[in-house]
């Protein structure tokens, strides 16, 4: 496809974000670009939803449908239920009036269609005496009518996924799925459908693959795949390395096309594309951006937008741990970028407040919300306590400057006397009735983050439109070493699923790579992490967090061992970790960290509850949208014991 | 069956929690027993669990068992997956360790097993190519061995159940269904597997009905009926009718073994039961208690104990919406209490400490914590500001005396103070940088909430095994009136599921109904509902919560309205309310009454996804563990907008 097609339909994405043009300038435009159109031009439209707000939705195609129009091309096709908005939920059962309003709209949608076809995702009622209350459903629209209606087959319900919880599956019918394209026969699979090859996968979900019997049975010409896919680590190899094998396969070429946004802790990132009978990539659309992204795809001249960067050198990585965190970085920075923006428009808010304790994690957030949001809708206030540090200090100043957010000091020290002089009346009165009092506690580190979470939400009670920011971090989350109505408690989480191993490698890469170089002051990056809460009695300064848990390097091991591989401490107790290759543990180190892992995890739980909404990125995550489990579980050994301790126990 | 038998397993229920008897003492209780029991007794083992502690299934199942055998019943039923724990959770996925354990501890109770066969739910490893990880089956041991292994067809993915996310569904494979009791064939059906008759519901969600294929392929001379079934509001009504409608109707006996105890969120009341083959019920076991159940399933002379009062009357009452909240009070009550017991026992708390601001909801809270944990457990504590009254405290000093809680007041004004001085210097220095100041806030108001809750955070954190509790209740939790880090905030919140209409009929029905009478004064449960968090400007005294939202009676009755039959605004803007018989409203208030619903309803969503874990008690809640929207579908219409309309936006 000729190049020059693709500077002028970013005039039509610009156009499609800003409703800039008027008919005539639109029109002059189409005619600029109908020359350079072959006849099988179709549009990929990689456009960003709003769960449940069908009207938004349904107003967003219609935009689309007309530029196709006016450009004559042969189809507009958009992502799995795209009327509806992925993800959907349980709004679906509790108010049907949502879908209800989704066929409605799909009605009026088809009545104003012309020649170009519409292909597009919604929602549609199963009336039959049996099953689920929904289907999972794409509709090709042209000439005024629905022209049919595809249902979805393979229902997949794991992570963050629960289309099983909503929809019935429909038997494949394959002849049911072909549409024409112009000359060409399209069969449509829906998203699922296309992620069960029997020859890919070492084990597969389902009985069946639909792509194989459509192909078997219709031997289309061309393979259109509406899918609504979240990015995360890994899942960009897995997903090329998959759809390129079932191109090759079946000899047909895919066309794939992805939602693009974020929605809650789940986000899509475009790179919709285009594979060759072959198997081979000749057209893919930009990553993290909405795109009316025209192909041909009979044409092996494609376009293609390149990935975010690294993230092509991880296509054939092994499933491995490594601390090289590089390849997956811009990636990770995209994704939270694009969480952070559509959460905040997707719910009205504008504004982000933060607390800057000069730490690596509330650095790295702000950072990210002056990116996502502007640096003037970002205001981060520095709390300094009596053990803060002046470097600390220091450090969120300098970084609010570089950053030129809107930043202001404000100490807690009066809020935290207050504090501890009614606990110490209380305290001393309880203890009169309730012997069971500690010794330590930690009850005044929490009075600090509770006073500068208190804060924080103070600000947002005040200002208009403005939601508070939780910086803990994935590691953390892990090990529960998070306060309650304090450093975890916000209205959305932006770093909770990114490890501390990475989050280090992330500043330094922003510090790079970003447009303004080193906002992120060295001494932030280069300083071990602290809450700055308590003393370690042992060395009399601030407590490092390491010091509490056990090295960071170590514990993201753990982490990774656990979400991908699925290991226990027996699994884990023999194989030599990373961090041992340059520093020696002993066996009964690793094990008192593995055991103190799984303790601290296991009544970290209820904490994973509480957590604000946060951008999943990772391979799999605590993430309550796609991790459950019952806070009472906190007794599961993760150890195994034999056979003959087993039978012991029940003599 | 004799009545004695009762009397005297009572004794081995004591045995069983509190492990009193020797084995002598044992064999001497069993002697007496023994010849009592018909041929064809069995044990219907009603046992709590602990989700994902295998080895404390196992331990607890053998103890059982040994009772079993020394009585010589023919078979001793426990409930699905027993082993496992349910409600199971993503440890499944996460942590293949949990099943392999599993399968180990079955094996070797398999290898401890004589003539009584035993019959038990565990999680089975589906080492097919093909499909989800585990089977969700039941096995039956005897003799040392493994005798047969049945596995779950219909998996429910509703509500709080999530099978499909973890089993594959096997074929209902009849002939392996059939063991022989005695010389009695019996059918085993795994839960879900017998809510499926074509002829009892009006619509099913599965084409296949286990129950009927085993009738009419094996016919079996008994069913049994493995089950873990949560309590709701209008569940035992379904579960009897259904029951009694299947055995009827295929003449066969049913006995059905449930669970009983709570994790996190969910309830399970026991109750096991036999229905004899013309439907009726001829056994029915003790609510919310463990109990070893001796039954005789051709006994048409059985044990029947009482249901929790008042259910029986909603066996046959109407789908409509009623101030009459009696009838399901007692089950509330004891679900609540069930709960907070288990909550405490499966995490390792043991007090728990709350704020008492005389109001109704931390009233309520206080008397279910005293009966379910202890009154020496728990902390009230009064922390009035300077707009609580003096009937509050008065209020909540005399429920603390009545029941005998721990109890001190501790003003929170120099914390309010503090923190309002920190907050002038702050936002008159913010106000500089961002425009956007409101002129009326919130600020105020929740800093009283939120001082509150740091003070008992900060009990949790001195004292040992103390939990802070959060006070919410249902009608509050709809309309997004509670204050984050303030009173949603605690590590359980036992009334999230109750409405404030219910509320009241339970205050007052515990003070009939509990062996102290009247612990809750008068005045508590006659004054209008307030926060006291803020003056009313137009009446100069505390802003009440319904001229804040609306009558609680209608309040309640959309919400009824919403969960029951899934209304939207235009269900509902033409029937008449139940409050409307007493007090006219406009069709305006009304519509406006509505509409302020749902736009409180869509910005409680976020709030509604950090509320601690609470026992869910209605037929259906915004409980997180059961009910999931994405926050970002804030911008659902709940109003139906008509075809002409969209047509219209179209052009």
């Amino acid at each position: 496809m000729n190049d020059k097609i693709y500077e002028l339909t970013d005039l039509i994405d610009r156009d499609l974000a800003e409703s800039k043009y008027s008919f005539e300038e639109k029109q002059k435009l189409a005619n600029e670009i109908k020359p350079l159109l072959s006849d099988n031009s179709i549009v990929l439209a990689q456009a960003n939803p709003i769960s449940g707000n069908v009207k938004y939705n349904a107003l967003k195609a219609k935009k689309w449908i007309e530029w196709a129009e006016l450009l004559c091309v042969k189809a507009v096709v958009f992502p799995e239920t795209f009327l509806i908005g992925i993800p959907f939920g349980d709004y679906l059962v509790k108010f049907p009036v949502v879908a209800e309003e989704c066929w409605e709209w799909l009605e009026a949608l088809a009545k104003t269609t012309g020649k170009t076809k519409v292909i597009i995702g919604f929602v549609e009622f199963n009336n039959d005496k049996f099953g689920k209350k929904y289907y999972n459903s794409v509709a090709v629209l042209a000439d005024g009518k629905i022209e049919r209606i595809i249902r979805k087959t393979l229902l997949p319900n794991y992570s963050e996924l629960n289309d099983y919880r909503y929809f019935e599956s429909a038997p494949v019918d394959s002849a049911n799925r072909i549409t024409k394209i112009n000359d060409k026969n399209a069969g449509i699979i829906v998203c699922e459908d296309g992620w069960n090859d029997f020859d890919f996968f070492d084990r597969n979900l389902y009985k069946v693959d639909p792509v194989e019997t459509v192909v078997k049975e219709q031997h289309p010409d061309i393979l259109i795949n509406c899918s609504a896919s979240i990015t995360r680590a890994k899942k960009e190899q897995l997903k090329h390395n998959m759809l390129s094998f079932a191109a090759k396969k079946h000899s047909t070429p895919i066309a794939y096309v992805n939602q693009v946004g974020s929605a809650d802790c789940v986000s899509y990132e475009g790179a919709s594309r285009v594979y060759n009978k072959n198997g081979e990539l000749i057209f893919r659309a930009k990553s993290y951006e909405e795109q009316f992204f025209i192909v041909d795809p009979f044409d092996d001249n494609g376009k293609i937008y390149p990935l975010p960067k690294g993230l092509e050198k991880t296509l054939n990585s092994q499933k491995a741990f490594t601390l090289d965190h590089e390849p997956d970085l811009e990636r990770t920075y995209k994704t939270i970028i694009q969480s952070i923006r559509d959460y905040f428009k997707k719910t009205g808010f504008k504004h982000a407040c933060l607390g800057l304790s000069g730490g690596l994690d509330s650095t790295v957030c702000a950072v990210l919300l002056a990116d996502a949001l502007g640096r003037e809708n970002v205001f981060g206030i520095s709390m300094p306590s009596k053990i803060t540090s002046s470097t600390s200090k220091n450090d969120a100043k300098e970084l609010a400057e570089n950053l030129g957010i809107n930043f202001l000091e404000v100490p807690i020290k009066d809020m935290f006397d207050a504090t501890r002089e009614t606990f110490d009346g209380l305290f001393a009165s309880m203890e009169n009735k309730w012997e069971f009092r500690y010794k330590q506690s930690f009850t005044n580190d929490n009075i600090q983050a509770r006073a500068r979470a208190t804060i924080l939400w103070g600000i947002a009670n005040e200002f208009d439109k403005c939601l508070t920011i939780a910086t803990s971090d994935k590691s953390e989350a892990y090990m529960g070493y998070a306060t309650i109505n304090g450093d975890m408690s916000g209205g959305y989480a932006p770093i909770a699923d990114v490890t501390k191993t990475k989050l280090f490698a992330l500043a330094r890469w922003m510090n790079e790579n970003r447009e303004q170089k080193n906002a992120i002051p060295q001494s932030v990056i280069e300083k071990r992490p602290g809450a700055e809460l308590a003393i370690n009695p042992k060395t009399g300064k601030p407590l490092l967090a390491e010091e509490a848990l056990m090295p960071y390097e170590f514990l993201d091991e753990i982490i990774w061992r656990v979400e991908n591989l699925n290991q226990s401490i027996n699994d884990m107790i023999n194989v030599e970790f990373v961090y041992e290759k340059s520093e020696p543990v002993s066996k009964e180190q690793k094990l008192e960290w593995l055991e103190k892992f799984f303790r601290r995890m296991s009544t970290a739980i209820y904490k994973w509850s509480i957590l604000p909404p946060a951008p999943i990125v990772d391979a799999r995550s605590i993430n309550k949208a796609e991790y459950h489990q019952p806070i009472v579980s906190a007794g599961i050994n993760y150890k195994k014991t034999s056979f003959e301790e087993k039978l012991n126990m029940l003599k």
